[in-house]
Parts: structure tokens; sequence; C-alpha cells
């Protein structure tokens, strides 16, 4: 039985009488019930999830999962792909985007080389799992084997099983891969049936020539490998990444492991919808940080049935936007673990 | 020369030179340019507020000002009048909603009785700045008189010079008082026009019955004291509240002394919005903390011409709303201090 098929086996459904029992301990707060709106469903959810009323989200994780892509031969980035490593210096030393918000959400950065095209040695600090230097260019051939994909979703798998280990109850993903809207917008085009110009944006800043250039790449690679819509770990090995399939697995060993796992933007879904594609109940440990203008975002949002917590209009990765929701599920939580009760309070009820 | 004159004469535009050489100074950190979408907004207006590039939020304070309102003699709210008080006093305990989101987010809650019912003595932790004891009834004549409400009005200046003193730079506003959407609600409908029906909305949580008694009410009081749409001060007296009132001087007097303010929910708005009618740039200083499904908050946020935060459904006041996009605004001055640039990083630019 291969890490995936183990993995689906240990997932359960939320119990659904733990959300109502933490529904009615905030209910006697004091504040009119449901005034804290998306605050109370962040806080009975993860009550639910941890299985305690009183959660713990002290020790907060992002992952940032590095890779190349195969597909940047074809020119579909507007930067050069030794931006990918010259990024994971940057996370290493604390100057990227989600450094700063992660420290802001009193959250841990855990960068993971899964598939970078650059040779770290003993880089210290990283978490140094590479599966192959980057997926294979899938304009031309399949993106990964079967074996390689399974491999970088065992990646996520066990660090999941170890954030369990540490006690640790809030995860959130993140990702760095120079060319890596390329191989989410192929996956979604698959999965959805959707046109590829429907559903692929300028990433990090394309032109409209660009632009063209990737929706008949991505086109061409859906012709040429032909993924299987209704098998998600086809369309993952044929036309995903290797750091899309570690968060695929990552979301997948959150599930089986009772641990909340925030999703960050596009890529990043890309990989928890196959997640959620493989067992109904990956949904229950899910929340998505923000929303998106964009229609293939929009769509797997939908499929997981994640309502975005932010609209910030990010456009970054590498876990920026879950960081951010950290803060807010954190807060969540707060209001259930520190506000006084009406009877605490001395306050009269309505 | 009143103290509302005074102090408009004080308020200057933000300067728009500052603003393009702080998002200058963001475009030069390791990511695409605007990649950080609001984040990036947050940080460039925090700079030109405070004139300065390198903007220090460590030092962040929420004002949450308490009065009672004669119109709850009319039945218009589902709490009893006791309970504004009562809510005083869990706010200097600590345990309210506010407490534990503007512990959250770094912040002090500073708790100002401008106009409650009820004697606190020397209750301790509180700032006393009681102008009455609530406002009078105003479905039988005016809520307050025009030096009373110049009063109320001048505890929020004063507090906004304070805060200058003390090198604030970012200040969130709160209220706190029983039947404080029936004011709110007559001052939009006489400020824009529209139907009180449109613009009024159920409170903390009112039934069919209670919200029709409650319109009546508002349209009796608007047709009584006939509050003169093109005077703002004229609206805020006959039909507003005295922490409204403080919430408008604190949002003028902020303006006044360069500090940005986040403005929280309906009734801050109500507040924030009378302030914004008497100078066009005091705009330039305020932050909308959250969004709301409400025609009257909706109309009040357009007219200012700010564009709100977060979108987390929350109806509570207090300043919770301020609390939370209080972190979000201090995550984008943290973006612009703490994001390492191309140079600093070795990454190469698009």
């Amino acid at each position: 039985m291969d890490i995936v098929t183990t993995t689906l086996k240990r997932i359960k459904p939320v119990n659904a009488d733990l959300l109502q029992q933490a529904q009615a301990k905030l209910d006697n707060k004091t504040k009119p019930p449901g005034a804290l709106g998306r605050l109370e469903e962040f806080a009975r959810r993860m009550a639910a999830i941890g299985g305690t009323f009183e959660p713990d989200t002290a020790k907060k994780v992002i992952f940032t999962f590095a890779g190349d892509h195969g597909v940047t031969a074809e020119g579909i980035s507007a930067f050069p792909k030794e931006v990918t490593p010259q990024m994971v210096f940057n996370f290493l030393a604390g100057g990227a985007g989600v450094n700063v918000l992660a420290r802001h959400a009193g959250a841990e950065v855990r960068v993971v080389d899964v598939g970078v095209d650059f040779d770290f040695e003993n880089a210290s600090g990283m978490i140094h799992r590479k599966v192959a230097r980057g997926t294979r260019n899938f304009a031309k051939g399949p993106a990964m084997t079967r074996d390689e994909m399974l491999a970088a979703m065992q990646v996520g798998i066990d660090l999941a099983d170890q954030c369990k280990a540490e006690g640790i109850t809030l995860v959130g993903t993140g990702e760095m891969g120079i060319g890596n809207t390329t191989p989410s917008s192929a996956m979604i085009a698959a999965i959805s049936g959707k046109t590829v110009a429907e559903v692929t944006h300028r990433g990090t800043g394309i032109n409209d020539a660009a632009l063209e250039r990737k929706v008949r790449v991505i086109e061409q690679g859906l012709t040429l490998n032909k993924p299987d819509a209704n098998d998600p770990l086809d369309v993952l090995a044929k036309v995903g990444g290797l750091e899309i399939a570690a968060i695929a697995g990552l979301v997948l060993g959150c599930a089986a492991n009772s641990i909340a796992v925030v999703i960050d933007g596009f890529i990043s879904t890309a990989g928890a919808l196959i997640a959620s594609e493989l067992h109904p109940h990956v949904r229950d440990y899910i929340f998505a940080a923000h929303e998106s203008v964009e229609i293939g975002h929009r769509f797997m949002l939908e499929r997981i049935g994640a309502k975005p917590i932010l609209d910030l209009q990010f456009r970054l990765g590498e876990g920026t936007g879950a960081a951010l929701a950290m803060t807010l599920i954190e807060a969540g939580v707060k209001i259930m673990n520190e506000m006084a009760t009406f009877e605490q309070a001395g306050v009269s009820k309505s």
C-alpha cells in the first residue's frame, strides 16, 4: 500500500457535536450571539479539529516548499529560474515577505527543498528533502513519474506527522518555485474542464505575449500528457510540481493528524485541491487564507468548500497570506479562551 | 472660535510625494511590484501620514468611548441600558472582546466615560470625561445641546493631542452604548437623504416588531428635530450621541496631529463621517476596519472614500474590528521596515 493510501485511511470527519458545544461556549461570552462573525467560526472549528475547548495556538509553523519547473524552458515566467535558490537563501536569512509576516504572526517558517535545481549542500536552517532537481518540462512529457510525485507527497505527510509529535495545532502552507503558476493552471484546467485561457493568469507579472505563450504551453502539455481528470494523482504527476505535491501531502497529513491547515494562495490551493479530491473530509481541516480575483483560484476554493479569510490582493505566495490568516484564526481562539462570560463579568443578558 | 473650528485649521493633506517615495522603497523589496497588494497601500500611507519611511507602530491605542442614549426609553434595543456601565467594568477588567483582540494586536485599550448614566466615582483605569449622564431622548427633542456636542468632541480632540505627545502613530476608535445604532442610523438618514428603513438594521439583534419600532422612532426624531443635512454638527447634536461626538472629535484630532486612525464598525463610522464632512482631508488619515452588509455603513464608507480592510461579519463594536485591522496595518509597516531589498538578498530582478 502506498503512502497516500495509508494516509487516506487515517482521515476522519471533524465531530459535529464538538462544533456545536464550542459555539455554546462562545454564546456565553459577553457579546450578542454571533457578533464576532467569522472569528467565532475559526474558534469553533479549531476546537472541534483539536478536540479541545481551549485550543492552544502558541506553536504555529509555515512550511515553504521550494521546487523548480522544467517548463520554465518555454519562457513562461517573468523571473529567471535562478531566483528559486536565491529566494531560498533569502528565506533562510529571514528577509523575505513570508519571514516578516510569519514573525508578525508568531509563526516559525520552515523552508523545505523538495525539488530545487541547485545544490544547497549542507546549508543549515533548511529541511533537505530533495526528490529531484526540478520537474521535467511538461510541454515535452510528464513533469514527474508517479514515484517522484509520491515521494514529494511523502515529504509533506512526514512533516505533518512531525508537527503532531511536536504538539503543533496550526500549520500554514507556502511555496517558492519560479514558473509554478503554470503547472497550477494546468492542474486546474485538467480537473475543472475549464479552458486553459480561463484559468491562466499573469503569475508574477508577464505581458500579453508571454501570457499567450503560457496558455499555449499549458494546452500543449495537456494534449500531450492526457492527465486523467478522475485521477488527481495522475494530474499532479503529469503537469504538477514537486513543491505542489509536497503541499498536497502536507494538507493530507494535517487532515490525518487532526491539525488545522491554512492554505496560502493560488499554488498552495492547487496542492490542497489534490488532497481534497482524494478524500471528502480533508476540507474539514482546511482554512483558505485569501480571496483571489482569478477564476481558477475561485473554482478551487468552491470545489474545496473553503471561504477565504482575507482579501488583500496578494499575489506573492511563499506563505504570506497564510501567515496573516493565522493571526486571525488565533484571534478567534483567544476569544474562546480569554473572553469573560456574562456571569463572570456580571453583565445582563438580553 | 470653538474647538472644532480651531482643530479644522490644523488639518493638512497628506503629501503625495511621500506616498510615491514610500512605494519606491516597497518596489525595491524582494517581491514583484505590488505583490503584497493592500499591505503596500497600508505601508505607504503610514509612511506618508507620519512623514517617515520607517514608521513605528509599536505604540497603538484603541479608545473605547462609552455613552448612554435617552432614546432607549422607546424600547429600541435588545439589551437593557444597565449593560453600558456593566460593559465598562468588563472593559476595565480586561474581559471584553476588544480587550482580547487589542492584546492580540499589541494595542492598549483606553476606556473613556463621555456620557454613561452611571456614577463611576473614581473607578481607576478609566478616563473620566463625562459630559452628561447620557443624551436626551431624540424622539422628544434634541439629543444634545450644541455645547454638549462640542464638549464631547473636545474629549476626542484632547485625547488625540495627548497621543501626539506620547508618540503614538496609530489609533483605533471604539464605543459602547446600549441603543447607539439608533442615533447612528438617524445621522446617516439625515446626511444621506436615504429613507430611515434603508439605513436601519437590527443592532445587536432585535426582532421584526422592534425593528419597525426603531424605524418609526428615528423617523419621529428626524421630523421633530429637523437636523440640517448641510451642517454635520447640527445632525450630530440633534440625533447623535456623546460617544459618537467623541469619536468625531478623535478622528478630527488625529487628522490635525497627523496620526493614522482606524475606524471600527457602524457607530464609529458615523462619528468619522461627521469629521470627514467637516474637512476634505480628514479622509487622508482614515483606515476603515471592516466591511458591512448594511446599506448605511456602505454609504458612509463610500462617502468617506475608505475601502474596508476586513470582512469578518463583525457586529460588536467596542473597537474589535479596529484591533484586528491594526494588526494588518502594522504588518504592512513591517514589510516596509524589515523586508530585504533585491540588492541585500542578492536576488535577480525580472
